[in-house]
């Protein structure tokens, strides 16, 4: 299966960006959940990120249910979720027929696909897709609330400004939970934004680093090798658009750390095992342990600029100039937020079926 | 499916550090592959990496090859790999069966398997599992050897020391291919070894960062959602023992870039679509483009040290120091190496596999 | 994954009887492949076998591509297909809600999804499913057709009345392909369409036999063990509505042969090996052998019926006494003949891709 | 994946007949179960079905567990079983390489693996790989038995001779837990043996009919599409060596039922729903009913005879003449049965995982 993600829990994705629509399938969920459709909204406002910082292209971007679904609570079989392209510009494409975006999918899709590729602004490959995965991470956010299962994102770094850590995981998550610019540090934020403005004038866009915390989960999910936490949730989170590295824990900083100091050393608290430290990202061999998961995820900058670019044409294999016109994003970082909380609940609402059964969460049945 | 991962080319791995055997069985290789044991072996010798510098367990990591190989060449039916456990000492392990190890899946097993896991040496969740892997992945690293595929590893850091990055991919690779210790920088490699030497002097351990460069693959690998070239490796390389992160191409120094310096260019050279930079490591939209792939994987110092930690006792649920005696490495990024380099080497198999068909590599056929 | 089969090629499916549409996701197709919607359009009309002898709920089955689909031909991305509800009648559901239909799925779908699913017209175990399912299933055969890969199914027997077998396979298939009522004897499908008629005036309804016959198939196809082309196309068929039976040539007469009469010697004949007889139904192993694929599924009498039955409320725990009413089918296997062959189409695209990669069909590409 | 079954619990074979061993990785069985190695052996005696009705080649058949069973019971890691060959005669196999044996799988393996597979016995289509699925199976029969399931098989009808059916269904499969030749009537037995023995002097083969029943599954198991219990069990059924069709309950009975004959009527009984007859076998729309499991599988006469057969020779490509020597079944209905049932236990044990989640059975836990 190619554009299909999950075992117990389980999403598949199509649509293209100036097709007819975009939309996933998500299977597994367990029946009886009830859909609060205001908060899968929400969930979509914040992938779209709307303001100066974001691409103009306007999208209502209202989810349509159609499947799945019966008075309000999920059935326990598939539900299909549909977001149907209304914005589409019905531009000259044949520039972008022929030259391939550097950065973009273009020239690797027109090999894959031996030029059969729809190209019109990136095709399925479009972050457009990104906007059905939101939905479905939406659903399974909510199934993992009624576990008091909760995760939040922040911009750990953009445009060369760092915002805070973690501190207080259950403040700063609820916190993030409504922000449309997920940040700690609100003037840190105010820099991001200025520094994205600025490469918006310049035609550019910049990059940055994504930083998530899950807290609630129990110890014990995931498998020794292959369908470790970190490797399924790292396959989910590479699918989002520009994530370029992941890394658990104090991830590339390990490199430079001896073991007395990376090990997190065991006590008790309150009757249960905690770690003194978190260094490892709540993940011990694959397995959670308990303590909260901490992963960071590299988004490199948008590739859709409007400075001048050296590119090739695919028609006759010769060099050429390219100047990409159009509605762009000057960062994706804060959007990717999205679909990087979205990927990681339905990672984490498959890895709890797998190990709870289908009726998981049970109590709401 | 748990610890086997793959599509249609898949390997299975099983066995605990202490019992009689480890294997795997990998499946879907194409039929008629000359199998080079003499091959195999090197690249077991490449993950004992025998020295001061790691363990003193000494294991002959003989390959038994049970099934699947019919007068010196594949079938195509399932290989299973069986490596005997011959030098596990019977002491006592009564103490690792109540104090779990800080950094060790110790107690994320516990958890999981409700006490019932095998908790000496780690069980299933040791590094002696890897040497299946390194034995399947061998195999793997003859496939894509007969369509002129190659990849190899270095230590870009380790114990405080950087490595020279990769220059003459074709040379270096060559050159890592018969590496013990793989450094580009011999220097380099001389002080990564005295830091590591240091850390042992103190009962402690260092982490690193390998850098791993594979050449000679075709475009259009991968798929655009879920099963993207990233995805797929990481989700691979997070088993290999202590890796925590995982980047392509500038990874996360994408986050302060530009994209007009990040983008890479294409141009044609010699008839061929290539890149003036490779920012992207290879992949654009998870579909590799013809460049060479990078990637880094972060590496945490061993969790096995012998200096004093707190810990818990599982038995009474207490508080607890535990002093680990026995045979540790006071790192595991050289060891890691030839692990990285099987699981990728496997993954790229499978890839090939779902692109061009059971057969591939086909001329052999 | 669970509304989902298939690997290289695989379909997810959706949808409720009563909701706003079914649909499915076929992903994993060649790009380049010519889209015939005519071709669709009349599979769908075999689906629906307007007349007397089935329901005379009226549904219009326009089937929307949503995606993958790019100026008439295949891209290779996911191919969303979607088929509205248009003709639901709003009727009273309570007591299908409380009163389990004996041999639907009622009462099973009750005890899985603890009464939350979407019981009106069988929710999502409805036979109207089967309409995105035939739509996949028109694509898949036009691609095995650029192979000349051909199939055609009969109704072996029905309601009492046997129709001749396939004789000249080429001329048989190629008659079936437009026929509404799939005989191959026309004065057999005459009585047949007579018993069936026949159980409706009584309120009843009748079982049959489908035979399918696939042309053109390489030799090599399957795996030796699980995936073998029986177990894989026995899967996919017991999920087409009332199929309880499936045998590959001479099935249960095996039971009352010998190995001398039972086998299928081998010869040359213009250059290729072929087999004297066909017993084995075109399979040796799990493999094919090269020989036309037959097979076999025995249908089951539709089990709604308008007779009064004997069930339990759902609601007091009682028994209680049921007469159905409504629009149904006093038999489905002239229906049933177009997903049998539908999902026969896609599981063998699937093994044809797992063989020959992700651009088979390759001359089209 | 291609030798390996199952999603929550799966199971992956390897090995040659005349290889060095053949053998089975079980994964997913909750940890905690205790191992009765007896059981085990009974179980594999019941393949071996020794006596002049079964081939003469002897195998200890000795199940050699290297991994995921620790102080007798298991650990939830992989269980590795391995069988080795040891009484592999060394004959003259260059007949057999050139002169494919009809009924057989070597014209179809010949194809597939283009000459590279090992063609000694059967090479990995042996039936000797079955003694791995029948250990594997006894594990999981044994982790049913906790929770009360139960299943039994017997040989419906053989050599033109029928045994009773189903009646007291507990003491059935109770009397066939500990049968070596599977009837429930002794003098239909002896009937069937003395057909057996009659082809065998013939120097040819007989087949039949196997008949199943598992009791005391939960309602409420399998998926609507696609992995239906009926779906899941073919496919695993159709890897049984010489099973040809697989039907549910009434099977291709149901052609001439009526649809008021064929439904299941509900009824309540001791506070439990439960159907008057049971036609449908205990599954009604892909998933169980809470009713008795009830399946059959028709099972060709081996093709392994020492009559003389037509076949080719693949090294000339010229009609050649066959006679098969050595030792050979004159049936393998009563040894598939330990087959069947092994991989009906692997099948439901995945069911009741993917329900129940990975600690199923929890109590043992």
């Amino acid at each position: 299966m190619k554009n299909t993600f999950g075992s117990s829990v389980a999403v598949t994705v199509f649509g293209e960006s100036h097709g007819s629509a975009v939309g996933a399938v998500l299977d597994g969920l367990a029946p009886g959940l009830f859909v609060d459709e205001d908060y899968i909204r929400r969930k979509m406002q914040q992938r779209q990120a709307r303001g100066g910082i974001s691409t103009s292209r306007k999208e209502a971007d209202e989810v349509k249910i159609l499947s799945g679904v019966f008075n309000g609570r999920t059935t326990g079989t598939p539900i299909a979720l549909l977001i149907e392209n209304t914005n589409v510009k019905s531009g000259d494409y044949d520039e972008l027929r022929r030259l391939v975006r550097p950065g973009h999918a273009d020239y690797a899709a027109y090999c894959k696909y031996h030029g059969h590729q729809d190209y019109r602004g990136g095709g399925h490959f479009s972050g457009r897709v990104t906007a059905a995965l939101v939905a479905a991470g939406a659903l399974c956010r909510l199934a993992l609330r009624q576990r008091a299962i909760e995760l939040g994102s922040h911009i750990l770094r953009c445009g060369g400004v760092d915002d805070r850590g973690f501190a207080d995981l259950d403040a700063d998550i609820a916190a993030l939970d409504t922000a449309m610019f997920p940040v700690l540090d609100e003037s840190a934020g105010e820099k991001m934004r200025g520094a994205i403005l600025a490469a918006r004038e310049r035609g550019d866009s910049v990059g940055g680093v994504l930083e998530t915390a899950v807290i609630g989960l129990p110890a014990g999910l995931g498998e020794p090798w292959f369908d470790t936490v970190e490797g399924l949730l790292s396959h989910a989170l590479f699918s989002v658009g520009g994530v370029k590295g992941v890394s658990f824990g104090a991830g590339f900083d390990f490199a430079d750390m001896c073991g007395s100091a990376a090990n997190d050393p065991f006590r008790m608290e309150g009757g249960r095992v905690v770690t003194s430290s978190n260094h490892n990202g709540g993940i011990n061999g694959g397995i959670t342990n308990g303590m909260p998961l901490l992963f960071r995820c590299a988004v490199k900058p948008t590739p859709s600029i409007s400075v001048e670019q050296q590119t090739v044409d695919m028609e006759n294999g010769e060099n050429a100039v390219l100047r990409v016109h159009g509605r762009h994003d000057p960062a994706i970082v804060h959007r990717a937020r999205a679909v990087v909380e979205a990927v990681t609940a339905i990672t984490l609402c498959d890895l709890m079926a797998q190990r709870y059964g289908t009726d998981w969460p049970q109590e709401e049945v």
